[in-house]
């Protein structure tokens, strides 16, 4: 009988406990996931996705402050893919190495992906997604003017980039990521959401653009296209609430999408934290398939369906 | 009857024709690069391997420029992973639209690479390989004091950072990129020699290190590891010559690798030039196995042994 194939999304602040960012630190937290997912592998097919968001920062912040004519600055979308480079290489290590110290056959690989997003997507006419360094008003208008970037007045604290976040429609790598997955290899995959590339309708050429996919959606996407079983937004909370953060708080145990849905139109879930997470697990859902939100110290419990926010239809 | 398998390694400067730097510069070369990788594609089982230094070079110096404690620089290793992401997008991009256009069905992935060097080489007490910034002798001396670099006067420019250059003597993601070129799958491997890391002796566990493997010793190693039937450097010079640049300079045909040793001893290839790729292509050449060192233009009828310099015992 075939393993239960799973895709887990990390949080991009899962590398970052205690809010240290040297390469050394994101490294030590990456071994202990690294320990979770080889102990995971024994019962199921893994495919983990990870967010980018602090490491895809930090590379636009230096490309930005270096950027020359001998040595320009890199564009967000190939930013993106240097950061799949970077955290690909962490996580795909870690696990490597805790396969090694568990004596078992190493067996995953990391993997430049592309998530293929529709042109006419909503998105890309209101671009909400701040990313990058804070900028003073003139600095801004600069930056308007001479790169074309839309700027916008951030929490007080300066004006950022934004950028449009369209929801993902394919994955380019998703038959070698198949293949991968069911030779029994772990697959690091969709980092940062993915590359976000357009595809042109007639020829079906590939071009990156300067947006940022949601690495939920993304790995949602990306689960139901490689017919996983289940798929796992892990994050900083056990559960995704009602009323959250509130005396009242509930936490969400089973639920369908029905439910979830009703959820959604009451306002329970906090826009670009638990709202995507919970998008992303509802739309995975179906009769055979579940969708999970749940934490780091959960995640074995969750995927036996004894811990977490179980979403199935 | 299965296809020949050749490794193909494309020297770092191959997407910077007339020293364009820009993104968009690299990916239109890296369009044209996709163009014969893909037709090559209907013959052969292709693996790329891809050189990263004018690319690592500048990410070093915007981490280096934009080094703060919020901020940090990623260290060489990590940044090498980063190039991998970057130009693998690049060049995978550009090999799947050559398939669009060619209306041939898609089928090539990047993979983040890892390479295993020997922490006992006699390069991590000498290091020769100069990376990254030039800097005044008074920032050098502050960097090798805060930072452990050891630092070297470089042609007359300035103070640059020279790293090991270890030999490579294994590949840790092999058997999944063996796994995806049986499976008909165009891989994009090692990118810039690999990110380098040494494998403990009892318990196997992985470290990275700052160093630079060369890619065409690290690009022949994979040839062998994946038993490739011919390794292929593509640089700018059509052949490998005896007395280069010289009135009397020889183009090299076929050759064995005894006659390559008596070429070496005899001092005609250039150190960190043609040296690197000729001993990559005779260390890998045997009775039944052939290394090649070509330009881009003749790569299709060196395949064919009708064109460059060809090694074979």
């Amino acid at each position: 009988m075939s393993k239960t194939r799973v895709v887990i999304a990390l949080g991009g602040n899962a590398l970052q406990r205690n809010g240290e960012v040297t390469a050394e630190a994101q490294k030590s937290v990456a071994e202990k996931i690294g320990q979770t997912i080889a102990k995971l592998s024994e019962q199921y097919e893994i495919v983990i996705a990870h967010g980018n968001g602090p490491q895809v920062g930090n590379i636009l912040i230096h490309e930005e402050i270096g950027n020359t004519k001998t040595a320009p600055a890199m564009p967000l979308e190939t930013a993106v893919a240097m950061s799949q480079g970077q955290i690909g290489y962490w996580l795909s290590q870690a696990i490597d190495n805790a396969f090694a110290r568990n004596r078992q056959g190493r067996k995953v690989v990391s993997i430049v992906t592309q998530v293929v997003v529709n042109r006419d997507d909503p998105a890309f006419r209101r671009p909400t997604k701040p990313i990058g360094e804070f900028y003073t008003a003139k600095q801004a208008l600069k930056l308007a003017k001479t790169r074309g970037w839309e700027m916008r007045e951030d929490s007080g604290r300066g004006y950022r980039r934004v950028v449009p976040s369209p929801k993902p429609i394919d994955i380019v790598e998703r038959k070698e990521i198949m293949s991968l997955v069911q030779n029994g290899t772990i697959v690091i995959a969709v980092g940062g959401g993915g590359i976000p590339v357009t595809r042109s309708k007639v020829l079906k050429i590939l071009r990156g653009v300067d947006a940022v996919i949601d690495k939920d959606l993304a790995a949602a996407k990306l689960a139901e296209l490689i017919k996983a079983d289940i798929f796992v937004s892990v994050t900083a909370v056990p559960n995704a609430y009602l009323n959250y953060g509130q005396p009242d708080q509930i936490a969400l145990g089973m639920l369908t999408p029905a439910e979830v849905t009703a959820h959604i139109k009451a306002g329970h879930f906090g826009v670009g934290s638990m709202l995507p997470k919970i998008q992303a697990a509802s739309s995975f859902a179906s009769k055979k398939r579940i969708g999970i939100i749940t934490s780091p110290e959960n995640l074995e419990l969750s995927l036996k369906r004894r811990a977490g926010t179980i979403v199935q239809g």
